[in-house]
């Protein structure tokens, strides 16, 4: 059933796997914590490193892109075909904070190989699925006996990513020209398992908003005023309680407006998956799961918009009792969104149904933080059947689907550039991102490696339009 | 229409106010703030000094009682008359903190007349309305011709109502026998206006208590997992929320079981009070008017219980959003009790309810804090109605009835003596207890002393059983 390119592809990468880790582990050396200001300076050094790396790969154009934050990196490898499809690679050389005093076995930056894993903060978020698309590109070369990619092949490396991508959206609008593409490839996602391969088709999206209520002018006393005047941690608390029905439906009127159904295809696909409910409660910390009525908790965090209170503040929170109504009260929420949801018009949804929900004599404000939109690839969509194609082959078994319930700049991406997102990540939900001992599974990273050195060609004879 | 005896009352009062005045001032000096530890020496000395001043005044029985905390005074001054009825007068000689830096217009601590009003830290709150039984005695004795009160006349005055009064109850019980009696006189409360005195004729009980709720292990992200687990923050809203249903009623089964109703004749004289809405919601620094539907405001905060909540904490507070679902969240509630109600079964009750409402996958603790019970004179008892005489003496006209929103140690007087309990207070609402440049108007002190001065004959004619 194997080819020759596969064999081919399979033998480069073999013999050329421990140049890569230790390149990889050098660049993990570099603590790009985009967090920190004080790591600006490595954040920088970050990016010359990889755009060194990437000339040294092949790539004829790389640049730092200077943003209003921190820089991210560009490289461009035409393929010399007037027809060939451009594909534009996104990731992140950013990394989350870490120290070892945090419970790491190892310093997390100086990588550590332990039983087929290498161990470093970025090992998987995402410097590892960034870097093997360097050796990937040098294998599909190898492998095809080309001197340039079968596509236009881009590169776009953020490095504000753990820090919410602040100057992302505008990077791409003032670059949009350099960055036209055909299809995005986000290599900064994960699979269901090591033994189950996914490719991911969407994310959620999310609008996230902060909500002031003022009450009395000052904290008053319960005994003397309780039970005549509003009090705005209670409203606080009924606006959190009015979100949703008692099917946990969310229950602002329009929220659900315009919204793609899951179809019964997806359904079916999602419940192919071998999901372990006590397995997940175990990642989720959790005791019970709880959630829309009528559907799986797969389509809940997958498929399904929700509303969450992050955060609810009013009134006495220090020992023992105070017999007070508070002046005051915070709400934090947050609203993941899928396709067909218009961020806009959820903002809109939800700033109307909290100006009416509220009582006379509570003042409010609402703030909306930068909202990202919902993307999803239609499973039909020819780029991510290019997609599956080249990690089965890698794999060597059926590639199932999954979605991600977290938000990303790849609605950005889809939007800004007007191009299919498709994702393809070889992580695995025991990596440990964002926290401690993060690590990525070495046979794993090579299986990306060898998927995009199938891809590039799949996609130049499949090209996406 | 005033009699010889009114009038002998007042020609001594007046004869002796300068001095009465100089010695309150005195007492005034000493900042017995019984929340600061440092002050423990001057809630000691102001026990001293009060017990002093009570000898000076006549009282052959002056003692200071310690107490696990501060102490308190005690006094008796028997009548002689084996038929004569016995009369406990309640009082606090600890003060609220002040300094000059609060925004007082001149030092708390150094009293100092202004236009009619003597402003000092405890001018009101309690020292003065204390200290008015001091010369309303002697008042009496000497338009009586007595050497003796025409009551067994006993005074306790605690050292630690302004933090809470955490040793009086034990106090009470361990002192029964000495502090036995027909009637309690409470002079720790105000009146309606200088224009509208009044009495007061019942104070609202108190449950409060603290709620924590568990979810995750540790904060999980919104997105990931958000929508299928339980969020402790919304779920200490829903409870919060459920509190009142829409006519705002408490929730709560069985919460109102018991209650003693409101009569007619109790709202018609609510209803007489010269109640301005505007005024009263400028007191409660609040914009409009909420509660339960069918009561009128001075209704709700008199005479039914409510459930306020004091404080909910749960999930992220800081700057801009935080996409998490929180892993604990925290509710304190307090629970304003009426006439009938019983604290313990008030305390079952949320309980029961609190467990019945919670999901599935949230863990919760509640602890009561100390349960204060609701104490109510009936408008036709014998004491009640001296009182009113003995005021309509001294204010020379009609006085109407009020009640306490608030709660007090009067229950435990009630309970623990068996006796009932009279509250007899010249306090105005303008006199600024716990705030800044606290006073009391001297024509009103002056008036109490009166009051006093007719009380005790009085409730020796009309003696309660």
């Amino acid at each position: 059933m194997t080819s020759t390119t596969d064999n081919a592809v399979r033998a480069y990468i073999e013999a050329h796997r421990e140049a890569f880790l230790a390149d990889l582990a050098a660049w993990l050396r570099i603590p790009s914590v985009s967090a920190d200001p004080a790591r600006a300076g490595d954040v920088a050094r970050s990016a010359e490193w990889l755009a060194a790396q990437l000339s040294a790969t092949g790539f004829p154009v790389t640049e730092v892109w200077p943003t209003a934050g921190l820089p991210a990196v560009y490289a461009e490898w035409p393929s010399g075909d007037p027809d060939a499809p451009t594909v534009l690679v996104y990731g992140h050389h950013d990394v989350q904070p870490a120290a070892r005093e945090d419970g790491w076995d190892s310093d997390p930056f100086e990588p550590e190989t332990r039983d087929g894993r290498l161990y470093a903060r970025g090992a998987a978020d995402d410097k590892g699925q960034v870097f093997f698309h360097t050796l990937g590109v040098r294998a599909h070369l190898a492998a095809t006996g080309r001197t340039t990619p079968a596509v236009n092949l881009k590169l776009l490396i953020e490095g504000e990513e753990e820090s919410g991508s602040p100057n992302f959206a505008a990077l791409l609008r003032d670059r949009a020209d350099r960055l036209a593409c055909d299809a995005v490839i986000v290599s900064d996602t994960g699979m269901w398992s090591a033994e189950t391969p996914t490719v991911c088709t969407g994310m959620r999206g999310l609008a996230d908003c902060q909500i002031d209520l003022y009450g009395p002018a000052q904290d008053i006393h319960s005994g003397s005023f309780g039970g005549a005047v509003p009090n705005p941690a209670t409203e606080a608390a009924r606006l959190a309680a009015a979100l949703h029905d008692r099917d946990r439906r969310v229950a602002i009127p329009g929220f659900y407006d315009g919204i793609t159904p899951l179809t019964d295809d997806e359904r079916a696909l999602f419940a192919e998956l071998p999901f372990d409910e006590d397995a997940w409660l175990r990642t989720a910390k959790s005791s019970a799961t709880l959630g829309e009525t009528g559907y799986s908790t797969l389509e809940r965090v997958w498929a399904r918009p929700t509303a969450e209170v992050n955060g609810i503040h009013g009134g006495y929170g220090g020992p023992g009792g105070k017999t007070v109504v508070p002046s005051t009260a915070q709400l934090k929420l947050s609203f993941r969104l899928v396709a067909g949801q218009d961020t806009d018009k959820v903002q809109q949804a939800v700033a109307d149904w909290v100006a009416a929900t509220l009582p006379a004599g509570i003042r409010h404000e609402i703030t909306f933080w930068g909202a990202t939109r919902p993307c999803l690839t239609p499973l039909d969509h020819p780029a991510l059947q290019a997609v599956v194609r080249a990690m089965g082959r890698a794999f060597q078994q059926p590639i199932r689907f999954t979605r991600e319930g977290g938000s990303g700049p790849a609605a950005d991406l889809q939007d800004v550039l007007g191009a299919p997102v498709l994702f393809l990540g070889i992580s695995v939900p025991s990596d440990g991102w964002h926290s401690v001992n993060e690590k990525v599974e070495l046979d794993l990273l090579l299986k990306g490696v060898e998927t995009t050195a199938y891809l590039w060609a799949d996609l130049a004879d499949n090209r996406p339009r």
